[in-house]
């Protein structure tokens, strides 16, 4: 599952470039109808979910990468977002990529949202 | 990915039997050495994750899966999971396992639980 594909190229890329906040390099990789879906965010523009994250980025202590698999047409990655002390969470996530064309056509993004409403409940006004 | 592999056919048995209640068939799939993790439960018993499988499966309208990805050692099922309309969530789910010896070691469920919280919080108590 880790030799070379089109899909493991275009993820691990976009998953890279994300993660050094490079948002040019992310939405590149981005194809012309696109859906991003998390516990936050429904957004089909191609930087449109990528608004918040240098606020992410600075929180963000190191990821650890569980899992990667790859298939024809789409690829999971599960992560540990560990955040840095002041907040506290450790965020399993598991990213879910459907390719088309040679780019990514759709991603859902999944993790427990509860602590992060605990704490944006504690810090102020939710986003929508 | 969707030949047939040792993985593939262990990962899927567990999710037959599991989403039809069948927990001694999902139970006997689990190694010796086993942990499980999901926003409410942790666990490492064979069956103390399937404990409260009977509600869950009550308020189950049905599964839909997404991707199933196999790798050698491992496997990522996504799946939405929707429950009848008195409920109303849609739960997107992450489900990787990691196998070991033809044996499920390691399985973390992935989801959101913020829209079960608000739903037990209207209804009494939280679980531990």
């Amino acid at each position: 599952m880790t030799t070379e594909s089109p899909v493991r190229e275009t993820v691990r890329a976009y998953y890279e470039a994300r993660f050094t906040g490079d948002v040019p390099s992310a939405a590149a990789l981005i194809g012309d109808d696109f859906l991003f879906r998390s516990p936050f965010i429904t957004s089909d523009s191609p930087e449109g979910h990528l608004d918040g994250l240098d606020g992410l980025l600075g929180v963000i202590d190191r990821v650890e990468l569980i899992s990667e698999l790859y298939g024809e047409g789409d690829a999971t990655l599960v992560y540990d977002i560990h955040t840095v002390p002041a907040v506290g969470i450790t965020q399993r996530t598991a990213e879910h990529f459907r390719l088309q064309g040679g780019r990514i056509a759709a991603i859902t993004l999944i993790f427990d949202s509860a602590p992060w409403q605990a704490i944006m409940a504690a810090a102020g006004p939710t986003p929508a």
